[in-house]
């Protein structure tokens, strides 16, 4: 098996892998997902034909942390009948009409009466927002502005059939061996129903890395985690507090597929090797891209970053939190999504799987100036030209320059602007010339 | 009695506390202050109708650190009389007529003789300018360009009825006993003469603080000390060495009645807690101030941070040394004052007396993941709004992720942005719902 | 003898400096100087002539670090010859028509198959460019892009009258002593024929530091290396190893003499002192100057700062490597250089050495508040003036601040932005005042 070296990817590679990812989503886009039930139980399905699950069921009535795994919702039906026989809001429309965690309803009442249980958009009149009451009893409907308008007056029947009962929350699991024990992480919350972007993406993007991985032998074991947002996260690390300290590095994947540039969150620290290794690929890779200051009001990371866990985990997204205006609202749809931000996506998260598995520390053997590259066919022979260094001779000379036993290749990629790929290439034209050893013992 | 929560200040406090302050200044507005004498015992005294002062008189010829308190100076009397009989540079009319501490002057000169005892401001033609000449004897008079050039030639007598002799330096002190010995400091210099931003308005800013604080149940122990500047904070250092160690924070306060935005001047290490309380607070809710660096061409604080004292004390000003042109003139008379900038200053004063009072590290005692807030009622129950987090929701989660006990509100007001009193609030909340705990006995 | 104060030095110096060292350089432009030979052998001479040499010869094949010292090159004529007899690129008209350390070749071949030996810059067809093969055998010829196009087609024969054999290569090295056996390295280097900026300019402006610092009392020794680059700068290291822990501030100098703004290059770490020193340096006297992070591809400060030898050694430069046209071509000429470049150049040299020498820790004799400068004369007498104050006035307070002990000159100049000069002769004024003392023996 060979290692993860992002530059062997063609533009074949990322055509197929973004058609492969486009191509899941729109199997997954139907499906009612919620925190529990069976619209998760069936993505994980389908995942697992790309990369197979374990499965884990948490009983409803589990204290996770200062949590408890709450009752399964099931729903098969809602709407709202007018007494002329005309129903608006239909389930059967879309699975954003009914209140996340509505409990089950069948009643009747004016139209004034029902407006407070019924959301919309004003601001954007055609769209339906995504609404949930997951941890107080509740119901409720969702529409569009447009919808609400038409509805006439009179006497109407809420109808929703649902089931709130003693069941379990679900959670997936694919480990990659790796030739160490210690984890990366990767985390999708799965708790959406049918919203692209937020996170059918990073669910597509999570099972497509795992799949890729599968082939490669890597230094890390990779665990890619699918589970709900909040809830999930604090299952899965109450289930496995015994050894979270495996993981060093963690990645939380959300809100990939839209077409704006990519933005990565900091983790708790902002100091952490995930943190560093993200800044270094979006700089050597993405112009437009940024990396951003943990926030507490984050995702799943709030989570793994909380004080007690303390895991250095951070986040990759496109669009950011509160920024998009289709976030949690019909329009976060597949015309959103496009094959090549997908891809692209899948290719920043290698690279900086690529940094975290190159992040090495080396000792320069001949440190008393430079050695002499020449002779070692390292060095142009002709001497003189100053028109522009290329990148390979500078990645050379800076790993050869801070290779003092204590500084990183992660260091030197991060004062010398070279891409890290590069970079690691160098190290290893080094590491044959008999010019540089490795100070650990990750080689493979 | 009540802690100190500046949130619970209104509009009707703010217009009283300005209108106090403003009238206090315009009653010491005509004192002849100087380092020494009836001019600043006076002033005292009227202070202490609003905060009573312990006095102590420091005899002439005490030696205090480097220097020796100088003699008393008294001033009845002085004008320049030409032989007509025309007064002109009347004491009189303003004391800053006279160079503060001219020795005893009577002496008949022609005017081109006496033109080199004259200061004047000629880009200022109709301002006084402000002399002194404390440390060496001399006399001379200061006069507006314009009354200058109206003096005919001929002889004149020149007149000072003034007196240096053995008497005392005049200290005020306020002390407002908190729980802790621990102390704030706050300091304000009392020996200009008809001047009002410098600094009758740190004085009467100081008293009104000063006098506020007395309702209040505090943690520290707020020392005012009312003094003439250099010799002044020098011989209150000398006499108190001993206890100087309370001091944990200070501030010296001057120029606060102006119209411009507040400055801070950060202590001499510029990390003190005095100086990121100073930070939050002009951050949170004076987007137009500005925090500077230390200096040693400063005020009082040049002495409280010389290298043998060290005490973190910083300065709030509004106008800048050197950059407002009224300084140590005429022109800076009470027009330029004005109750709402008085009233602001003070609130200033008091919302970072807030946060040292405030700054205290806690434990999350549901460290693992998030705390269930919703159950608690701490967090709104319908899921899936993106448009805007109250900044209410962010305290509260800022505060659950950072309090690992070693991190203080403060720290987290500095990363959060958020203000300090509302970060404050939050965590007595979060204290109430038996999620957090203070790692101290501060609490009242 | 006095020690160094460049404020002493005045307009008739940068004149007299300025045009010895253009002289020199004038008589050193025909050389033909190459990493070993007669060039470097005579070069060294004439620079003895200013400041006396010691010369060390290295052996061909001796062994350094990772080098191996190789063949002097000699050569005595070299030219292209149409088989009409006409010459082109002949050596004679300038030594950089020939690659330096071609071999010796006689031969005759059609143009076609010369093409590939003949180097010439298109873009600037009237210079010649300067190519080497120093560590490969090889040989060929360089010339304006002008004369090439005036070669007739047809056969030619290529001469060059050279010769490889064991030798040596030529260090020359001038040593000025301090009272102290630490040691400044000045290190210029000696291997490019008729190029001016690079570097007769940093050979000349080395020379002439050497000679000012002869007739001064310094506290470091000073060193100067003339060598050619890289095996040069090696072979001296290797020859010194067991003193190079001697040397403890160290500058590289070249291009010096055109008319751009001074830029440093910070060593390894950008934290030592001779990177502090340069900065204030140049911040303080240089408005339009730069310094600049290290980078493994620089001049000999590269070999200083390799990871086995880690000596804080800067480099000094007006043009940038790889941004000014003429680098490395026949346009490098005397009409680039200027005496005022080379004379400004070399102050700012003595100014850094300036901070050097005085960068010493002093401990203010009276702590506690301020000295009462007044009484010591250091103070104006009349008090109140606010319309700036002079930097002598705050050169004293800023020492006095921060003298306690562990803050050096420097660190007070980083602070203050006081140009250092003025704020050493403050020190020197404060400890003639009984109110400091230096803490070090460093003193003439």
């Amino acid at each position: 098996m060979q290692a993860l070296r992002t530059v062997q990817l063609g533009e074949a590679d990322l055509v197929a892998a973004g058609k492969a990812m486009l191509e899941l989503m729109r199997e997954l886009y139907p499906l009612c997902r919620s925190i529990t039930g069976a619209g998760v139980r069936d993505t994980l399905t389908a995942v697992s034909r790309v990369a197979p699950l374990a499965i884990t069921e948490v009983p409803t009535g589990t204290e996770v942390f200062d949590w408890v795994v709450p009752q399964e919702w099931t729903i098969s039906d809602a709407y709202l009948e007018h007494e002329s026989g005309q129903r608006f809001a239909e389930f059967q429309a879309s699975n954003l009409h009914v209140v996340g965690y509505s409990v089950p309803t069948d009643l009747r009442m004016p139209l004034e009466q029902l407006s407070d249980r019924i959301h919309t958009l004003p601001q954007h009149p055609d769209w339906i927002p995504f609404r949930t009451s997951y941890y107080q009893e509740d119901w409720g409907f969702c529409m569009s502005a447009c919808e609400r308008l038409a509805m006439p007056s009179g006497e109407y029947r809420a109808v929703i059939r649902s089931r709130l009962a003693a069941g379990s929350l679900t959670l997936g699991e694919f480990v990659h061996r790796g030739r160490s024990e210690d984890e990366v992480l990767v985390f999708a919350h799965t708790c959406h129903p049918s919203l692209c972007n937020d996170n059918l993406s990073g669910i597509v993007v999570a099972a497509h890395l795992a799949s890729f991985l599968r082939r490669l032998d890597t230094w890390f074991t990779y665990r890619f985690v699918f589970a709900p947002a909040t809830i999930g996260s604090i299952s899965w690390m109450a289930l496995n507090e015994a050894r979270l300290s495996r993981v060093r590095h963690g990645l939380v994947l959300a809100m990939l597929g839209d077409a704006g540039p990519l933005h990565y969150h900091r983790s708790r620290t902002g100091a952490a090797s995930i943190d560093r290794a993200a800044a270094v690929v979006l700089k050597a890779s993405y112009p437009d891209a940024a990396s951003i200051d943990f926030s507490p009001w984050g995702f799943d990371e709030r989570q793994f970053n909380s004080p007690g866990i303390r895991l250095p985990v951070g986040r990759l997204n496109r669009a950011l939190t509160g920024e998009y205006p289709q976030e949690h609202t019909s329009a976060d749809s597949l015309e959103l999504m496009s094959e090549a931000a997908l891809a692209e996506s899948w290719r920043a998260c290698l690279r900086i799987f690529e940094v975290l598995e190159g992040d090495r520390r080396y000792l320069n053997l001949s440190p008393k100036g430079e050695p002499q590259l020449g002779r070692r066919g390292l060095y142009r022979a002709t001497g003189g030209y100053y028109d522009g260094v290329p990148s390979r001779q500078m990645g050379l000379l800076w790993i050869l320059n801070q290779s003092d036993g204590e500084t990183s290749l992660l260091d030197i990629a991060e004062r010398s602007g070279i891409e890290f790929g590069l970079l690691a290439q160098c190290a290893r034209d080094l590491e044959v010339a008999g010019l540089l050893a490795a100070l650990d013992d990750r080689a493979a």
